[in-house]
């Protein structure tokens, strides 16, 4: 992957700004989470399994192909590196992928029955592409959990064709995954989704 | 604008910083709010459409006209440009408005019916000029949110003669006009409304 | 005042540096509360009126006799000013007043009906002087609020007699009053009075 | 204890840093809490009772015996120290203790009867040892208060044989007890206690 030098730099520095930012706002407790970003049509950098991202460093990104294995040999990634990659391939515009258990996104997906939280009545959710009005509907799809992280993939792109593009959708108790075409504009998803989120807890209304 | 750049260049710097703390405060989610500071009797500086408030720079904020218009081609301006601007020919005192997206003040719009907020039996009620004590009832208009800005332009100069002075203003679900003689006392303001909006939150009581 | 200069100096780098955390923790919104600290039997450091915490530098800090008048021509004390003195007259051990608009007590306060907050079963009850277990009950004064400051010293000392010996005190609405022999003391009561305000507040039960 | 040197040194200054961070947090309000690291099979370092942790420097680590006994003469552990120590006896693996008190562990503790929260739902479980699904049952003990130390002591060890193994427990409206292999996986550990106790919380259900 000697060509890939370069790039892979440069998505790791920004991966790892993330994991600070993302850790200091209590996103990413203890060793949750996993980041990403893309490197080419079919390899991907990804945390390493198990890392602590308050205090992410270059040793803890890895490059992973197109089935979510190792580029190089020794490291382990996350299993989750699955869902990474389906987004990955399902899109070639996605950049990156962050997954964040934040508060909101892990209480909001447990008090909310069914398979989606829909948002509306807030500004915010023109945040969001093709959305151009408060009056709108966001809908955020809720997967439930499953440690059979291939058995979870299949069911998030068994439904991805029914709803609407939004970049991001909910694991039950789990937490946030989001994308979008770089690691900063999916920060700014990630920032719109946990507001939004924050306000429809404190609402204290699941809008049907 | 030549004579302009002196204090364009100092209101610039006010209005980076001021973004820059609002942002740390997690009341400017993705690229929302927008923050102006009056040049002279015509003329404003304003923060560029769909920036990060996170890190803005000066490249990040233009000069606009009383019309709302970029003084210089290549820049657009917000479409909310037209409520700052609205506020600074109402009143000529008017030095620095700030809009933000705080939780308090988006909920709040939300879980209040009608027109108005009341706040009462708050000692910082008398941050705001004219209040002198706690018994007193604050009244922060609330607009309905609006996706044609003129309209919503017109309705809030509509009612502006029919309330008590009071520089701020909420737009449902959307969040805070707040405005003061200049961005220190702006933000001063910024700082009284989330602290009352807040606690009237907490109190779980909308007076009547 | 010349044989002061040193205990001024000292005493006002601890306030100008308490100033920035307490604004830091959000207790201190747009330029509420104020600060002080004993310089001698009958003279004391506070925080000039009307002044932001956040920003506080030694010009912010002024020094007052037993009467609350300015020692120095040209510069005003708030009107609370009076309030400290009163604590530093009833009791020479007291060597800091430090008064806080924190939401928690603003709340609380407005919550709880009657003449005192009592709290029991927290460890931290232990934080303040002369309580051993956390089944003991800390009773914190509240105080109705009055714009009319000489009145509101004189409901504060008549009841101070009748009331257990707990560092601190509410007025209804409008925060926090804690003291203690030093100002580094006194954070840790603001810091213990707040926690225990705020589980109060989330566990609901205003105790009789 | 010359030959502890070494390790005294490391293990103090991974405690300031655990100190300084939990401070941040505002899991150790005024003076509350200790913090402890093992140096050998009978000897541990741990914070000086009354310190404040936001500021704490290497005087306030000390070392004591498998007695909670002051290895040096003139510094006073806290009389919590045997809580530590209880636990290094316990399990030769644990290499560090941090008791803190954070609201999330003094309001659950004081909201939930009975002697245990169980938490499940939750990916987050998955990062404390044994837990492999969300959809097990996180146990973490619920002791009630006790002035007396060696009582509570004797409560910890007569209970620790029926409950899985956790590495932490709750003193009811006190706070939490937390235990690992060192003191960076003990404060991963305290992370995602509180995450899930905030979550709890918010979620409103105390899982019978």
């Amino acid at each position: 992957m000697e060509h890939l030098q370069g790039v892979f730099f440069e998505r790791t520095a920004e991966l790892i700004a993330a994991g600070h930012r993302l850790y200091q706002r209590g996103w990413l407790p203890a060793t949750s989470g996993n980041l990403s970003a893309r490197l080419d049509h079919r390899r991907f950098a990804i945390t390493v399994s198990g890392t602590h991202k308050g205090t992410l460093t270059d040793q803890d990104i890895m490059a992973v192909n197109e089935k979510g294995h190792a580029l190089e040999p020794g490291m382990r990634p996350s299993a989750e590196t699955l869902l990474h990659v389906a987004l990955y391939l399902a899109d070639p515009e996605v950049g990156a992928v962050l997954h964040v258990h934040s508060p909101s996104a892990t209480v909001l997906s447990l008090a909310t029955p069914g398979e989606r939280v829909r948002l509306s009545g807030f500004e915010l959710i023109k945040a969001f592409p093709g959305h151009t009005s408060h009056d709108e509907v966001l809908e955020v799809p809720i997967f439930d959990n499953d440690q059979h992280i291939p058995r979870l993939v299949e069911a998030v792109n068994a439904r991805a064709g029914g709803t609407p593009a939004v970049p991001g959708y909910l694991i039950r108790g789990h937490g946030l995954y989001a994308w979008g075409p770089d690691v900063a504009r999916t920060m700014h998803y990630l920032e719109a989704f946990d507001f939004l989120f924050n306000c429809q807890l404190q609402l204290g209304a699941s809008q049907p």
